[in-house]
């Protein structure tokens, strides 16, 4: 009954714990086949925006039928529900603490569905309160990544908990983002995508890009080493993401940049 | 005859220096079959306490057969002997140190076996003198799980080496135990488990417990929560210790607690 | 078609963000069965010499037709072409900025080849500027490992880009080499190998070797454990390398040593 599948991992649990190599045990115990990878265990402590948006990132370079499971779960233990989301041809599981609210936003609503996971048979016995990434939603993971089918786990639910999400504001041609993360190499990541900039505008083009930070200018070039000097620049990232970049810098650092700074675009 | 089998991996290598990966390379090379997965690369440098700690909180999560390499190993490549501990359906292999004391100790001395490696025909061909994780741990471990018999890798011994871990102190309805870890969260975790507990009091409920530390009661909650102001708390966590907390806080730095500090249990 | 093949990965990349699992993900994608094994991504950001020697030290210790992908790329999506090389019964790839430099020097050059990576149809589709691990390599790599002939990636070339190493210098039976890493314990790592000293004498026995370091004469000993008092010592490391140590001290901070120290080998 054991299915090669894929399940990712998304946690704010570090590496010097091993409770992520403790998922890995439980998932292992339940399906052997089952074929781990470790998306990031360095999530900011708590941080569920930070959680949504990397598996907003993530999930579509894995094949079809993959499971993502994510803990970052500051309630574990208490009232919040587990939960398992089928959305497209993915399966995500963790708390219902908004986490997968970036999922919720992207995906049309007739295109996925959220259960309760209540089925506690597939919990590992005796669980406890501190730790429900091991005791529920790892093997919860494997029995699924087994054939298990979705709404075995538990009722289908509509009253699933979302974060506020900050998007970008379009208004006479004028398109107001800001910075919502930032990279290991200090490139801030704002939340304008390709498709707002279609909004903006349908032109192929982006050559009539004027891009704002801090009311500087910023250059829209095609590739990093396109801006060789120390300068802050812009560029469309492979997530299609607008982002801000100083060549073989740390621009958060040089230019002190903050998450919630603007970003405005507008039309020459 | 390579074989499907669970190999974790707990070191102080840290996850800058290949070292790590190299052993997998080993392993593989072997055993092509074998499955390896991360405990910890982050134990603190040569903390052979810490190290023991880790792989007995973790075994018991991987399915019977797996095999856990331990490498904190600061006597590596002289006198200290490479070892094979098979207790229960478990397997542990590292240096004769005092790494697998937690085991010796949780394990009935008729359900383990100590074995000195010396098959150097098991070993990395020209083996050098400060690399014995890649050269001795990993390989060996690789034969075992491709089904090689632990008395094939050296004779039985039972003068292995343990080291001193301090253990709770019951008197006059009184447990004395201390704090002995941190996780990533700052939570403070002690050497008082639930068979402890038992000890002190065989009621399942926990209402009569009255815990202190620092001269002050701590509310003891059944879930993280439970006790949403920032004061401390404590908590049977879900490795059955007794954990002190703060809510979404960081209880060690927050309220300075040291590796060491008492925690009192007493009946009311 | 899939086939059970290694891919190692090196980068830069650090373990916050998660583009390592990312690179998997698409590798799985293309051949399920292949097995990943993270080297490190945690090479210093942009740090091509730091790769090019990980790289040395580490792919021998991977069975054969194993495929490492190196990605320190601070040129990605501008001119520098991607490539893959093959040498020996090993293969590597990443992009042509020097960071298999270590790998041409150590290979007869009959024993390798160099391609330019221009099979677009290999790559992910709508591929971006700034992330060619996901959307190049990775691909790459994973069509490799399902059995596509290196060729068919691309044309061979030979006008691929070197870095500059130094190499030790070896005058009137004095060897002089440099310290070019330190590990995760503080040792200091020098480019003086077991080959090197093999040129200053051909003798097996060490026991004529004076190393001299800041003026100071050190001991030559087997293991790090022979020299219990805290001063530094020389060793020869697993890897063959001249190493300089201070018995569970981090003898880089201990003792002040940086990048490029000399190391002097002479005979007594």
């Amino acid at each position: 009954m054991s299915q090669k599948r894929l399940i990712t991992l998304t946690t704010d649990f570090g590496l010097k714990d091993p409770f992520a190599g403790l998922m890995k045990g439980v998932i292992f115990g339940v399906n052997p086949d089952a074929h781990v990878i470790d998306l990031t265990h360095n999530i900011q402590r708590h941080n569920i925006f930070e959680a949504t948006q990397t598996i907003l990132m993530s999930y579509k370079y894995f094949p079809s039928s993959s499971i993502h499971v994510v803990v970052v779960d500051p309630g574990v233990g208490g009232g919040r529900r587990p939960l398992l989301v089928a959305a497209g041809d993915h399966y995500f599981i963790g708390p219902d603490n908004g986490v997968f609210t970036s999922i919720y936003e992207t995906c049309q609503s007739s295109f996925f569905r959220v259960y309760h996971i209540t089925a506690s048979h597939y919990f590992l016995p005796m669980s406890g309160s501190t730790f429900h990434g091991r005791d529920i939603f790892a093997p919860v993971s494997a029995w699924l990544s087994n054939g298990v089918e979705a709404n075995k786990f538990g009722d289908e639910i509509d009253d699933f908990t979302r974060i506020s999400i900050a998007k970008p504001v379009i208004a006479e041609n004028t398109l107001r983002g800001e910075i919502v993360s930032f990279d290991i190499f200090g490139n801030a990541i704002s939340n304008i995508s390709s498709e707002t900039l279609q909004i903006l505008t349908p032109e192929k083009s982006r050559n009539n890009l004027k891009i704002t930070f801090n009311s500087k200018l910023l250059p829209l070039v095609n590739y990093y080493a396109e801006n060789e000097d120390d300068n802050m620049a812009a560029i469309i990232n492979s997530f299609g993401h607008i982002e801000l970049f100083s060549y073989k810098n740390d621009a958060c650092t040089k230019f002190d940049i903050k998450i919630g700074d603007s970003v405005i675009i507008s039309l020459e």
